[in-house]
């Protein structure tokens, strides 16, 4: 297939000669070169993901450097004269007055069902992007990010956040170079970094959102902390990890997730990452004490990776085979986590199966029992553990400080306590130390600033989709109670997770549910469930 | 460190303007160069390295085409102008009258112990085998064994070689067209490929040497069929997977592997490959009904990572961070798998440890009974099991016929039933199936043809390297019984690992052993040993 493409009489292009090429041959020869562009992206995660699960330790340093050189390629591919000179060329083609419609109509039949139009305006976004930032910064980040990253490993392992700080001034340093290349002035560089990832919403509009929300779900916590706890059903008890695992992959293959096209490793922080069309990988992690917490976030990296195996056929080697946003992809797996995987309605048939891997560690707990211990409200340390309630409030400490960060307005040096000040605040959470404070999470990391708002309006995507979903297929806890999941992943498949990238956020909620992004599915879910679970 | 050998003064180069430029300066520059490519091969490395050992089912397709690229980028790299200019100018540099000395030693002082002489010839060598391929061509080869390997999988799994066959074809022709496009004329096109692997020896020269050896191994073979055969020890029993890993996992780390630098995993045909100066690879299978086969094949693959990872630190990142040639890297497999890993001294500490994890499977088995039993000479259909005298032989019959592939006097669909016909004659052995005949090997699928002999060359080479090793070391024996290893290990990377590439093989095995290779310490340590054990 490689060698078809390659030879599709557009190779004029390459001589600067494009004037007797149609658009279709211009088309063609950019879908090439994004083609090329994407395996080298797709093999930099390969180096990503061995790096997180089985890389020898002294073998760190090296793979940051050769990360760095897969980036700058991928970079350079993306920002080449030829690709400026393509995009241009059909964007004239489809402004000439007269021809617009016959180019346009050109481009969509000799697809095979290839969404160009979307292609083109992703491409061009993407491109506009990349062109501002220069080869040799793309590099330093990339190596940065790789040093960085083992840094906060060997940190968090030590409870040293001091051993970490100098790497994330520099990843700070990095962010906020990054937002000013793409042109943002000073005072809203956080806006160009949330940009990449719900390009809808600034730190305005996410305040807007986040600020009621917040007020509501402490009132509703403050009820919460009022009323008897439930019995941890998990306590003093060991659950070997392979007997976890045992489960976990049986839960997986349960619900759909295919061997033949994806797989489960180890990692310190669990992800998913899409290798190519037929590779898309998660990773978990086990706790001896709580084997739900592995569970969830098996689960969790299932919603996601369903996302991206679930993208249509036609969108295969594009850049459009990926996520519409970050929001959108969180939905996903915050939908598959939580409002499916924290139900009655799924565990009723997968209980019992737990059961027999652990009867002995459970006792006599019984159904409710177990029901109301994986819905305990009850505010810790840690996000990736925390209950359904408390974890909005977990992301929206994370955006606060985030914010603050990349406007200069807080020093590295100071985070840690700020913190902890903060978590005491919102949630009422003390932190034993910095691991399970400000060094719990990969992000910042990795420079990914900008990042954590995604999850929480995640939340409210989620919920949105799943009103509609539940008005397509009637009695949804009907079928969870069957383990019928089929129904579900091909409402998902044909609403959003086949159309990739050529869908925009704030097109799709609309498309999807009939109306824009609001917090008022998300709200009213939470306080019906725990009204209920806690009687308040 | 990237950043800073990238700003060495030496930019003028990129525009053509390299007047004013030091030998010095063209010389870091070219290594910046030589860097990132090695970079993107060793990525390339560890895209393969997945497809064998971790890769969902349907990623294979998409995993050729991601290594094709990744390959074509390398190859780009090492033909690219920029490379050309700086060979040649750094050539006349040297050549030009009065300044040569000057020059050489300028280059040999800035290099910090970096054998810049060695580089340049390599390097040089490298370039003129590389500017005769095409990138296309590079591309193509890079897919078609993504997808042959994928294919004989396939077909070693259902012993269909048909499934195989147009594969192996396609191979083949790719293999011609490489030699040709490297200057070789059509009678000599498989010379041209052995040159890839043992520069200094042709067909010819393989021949004068692989002839009368194989007259001596057979009349030795014959000699040995007629006397009584040793019980086979490991009959009848099951050899659980865990605890063999358990097992060779505590050897390896006996041995002196370090999880530091290396790791090990499992695939369908054990191998070896470099991620990274700090990450050298190794696979295994387990056999439930025989764990020596695995153990041998980990202690073998051992050797390669312990030449991979003694290779002087003043060479990583460059083209000379690889060993002399693939017979000198088979001669360190070797040493450790048959001459050190199949002695008496070694076993007698080893011994023990094995029938604690295995004393039900052994039952009353004693020492000499096991040492017999490892050493036990029993001509079989399958390479990578056979015992030190068959394997010769079995190299000599994959010389003969691929000599004849390359050369198109012996077509594809003839090969399995030749390959029965020769079984038979050079060892007496009927092969049951394609599987255990022409199926059985990796090599001819991923178009390494002219590799095998290579294997044959590594005995002589390694047991001659023994002699000078037993001289320097004195009683070998003792050490090996103490599990002392260092010394070993010493004298290896002091006399071989350290110098990686930049020891032309010929001139390594003069200055280590004093002498030219020959098959003399090699046939007298065989009839040694068999003569002993066999009371011949």
């Amino acid at each position: 297939m490689f060698g078809t493409i390659g030879n599709t009489g557009c190779s004029g292009v390459r001589r600067n000669t494009m004037n007797n090429n149609s658009p279709v041959d211009c088309l063609e020869r950019l879908r090439l070169l994004d083609r090329e562009r994407m395996h080298i992206c797709r093999s930099a995660a390969l180096l990503q993901w061995d790096q997180e699960t089985y890389l020898p330790s002294d073998g760190v340093e090296e793979r940051a450097e050769q990360l760095a050189v897969l980036e700058g390629l991928a970079h350079e591919k993306l920002i080449s004269g030829e690709v400026g000179e393509l995009l241009d060329k059909l964007r004239d083609c489809a402004s000439i007055a007269g021809t617009a419609a016959e180019a346009i109509s050109d481009l969509q039949d000799g697809m095979d069902g290839f969404p160009a139009k979307d292609f083109l305006r992703v491409f061009r976004r993407d491109y506009d992007k990349a062109v501002k930032l220069p080869v040799d910064f793309v590099r330093e980040c990339a190596r940065a990010e790789g040093l960085s990253q083992a840094a906060w490993i060997e940190a968090r392992g030590h409870k040293d956040f001091a051993a970490f700080a100098p790497h994330l001034e520099k990843m700070i340093g990095l962010a906020q170079q990054k937002a000013a290349f793409w042109g943002w002035e000073k005072d809203s560089l956080y806006d160009g970094l949330l940009d990449c990832y719900e390009p809808a919403f600034g730190e305005k509009e996410i305040s807007a959102v986040f600020d009621p929300l917040q007020e509501k779900l402490q009132q509703l916590l403050q009820k919460i902390a009022a009323r008897p706890k439930p019995e941890n059903v998990f306590l003093n008890h060991h659950f070997k990890e392979q007997k976890q695992e045992a489960f976990f992959r049986e839960v997986l293959s349960g619900i759909g997730f295919d061997g033949k096209r994806s797989r489960m490793d180890i990692s310190a922080h669990p992800f998913t990452t899409t290798l190519g069309f037929n590779d898309v990988r998660i990773t978990t992690r086990y706790d001896g004490s709580d084997p739900l917490s592995g569970l969830f976030s098996v689960i969790h990296e299932s919603g996601h990776a369903f996302y991206e195996l679930g993208i249509d056929g036609a969108l295969r080697y594009s850049s459009l085979a990926e996520g519409a946003s970050m929001g959108i992809h969180e939905s996903q797996s915050r939908l598959w986590e939580n409002v499916i995987g924290r139900s009655r309605a799924f565990w009723k048939p997968w209980f019992p199966r737990f059961r027999e891997y652990f009867s002995e560690e459970l006792g006599n707990t019984d159904f409710e029992n177990f029901y109301r211990s994986v819905n305990t409200i009850l505010p810790g340390p840690i996000r990736v553990e925390a209950d359904e309630l408390s974890y909005s409030l977990h992301i929206i400490l994370r955006f606060e400080l985030e914010k603050k960060l990349i406007a200069g307005q807080l020093s590295v040096n100071e985070l840690p306590d700020v913190w902890k000040a903060k978590m005491k605040d919102y949630l009422g959470v003390e932190c034993a130390d910095d691991a399970e404070g400000v060094l719990q999470d990969v992000h910042w990391s990795m420079g990914a600033f900008g990042y954590f708002p995604s999850y929480a309006l995640g939340n409210l995507y989620a919920l949105q989709f799943w009103d509609s979903l539940q008005r397509a297929l009637g009695d949804v806890d009907e079928l969870l109670e069957r383990r019928e999941y089929e129904k579900i992943h091909s409402w998902l498949r044909e609403n959003i997770h086949r159309k990739g990238r050529s869908a925009e956020p704030s097109e799709l909620i609309k498309e999807v549910t009939g109306r824009p992004l609001s917090a008022e599915s998300f709200f009213l879910y939470i306080e019906n469930k725990y009204t209920e679970l806690y009687g308040l």
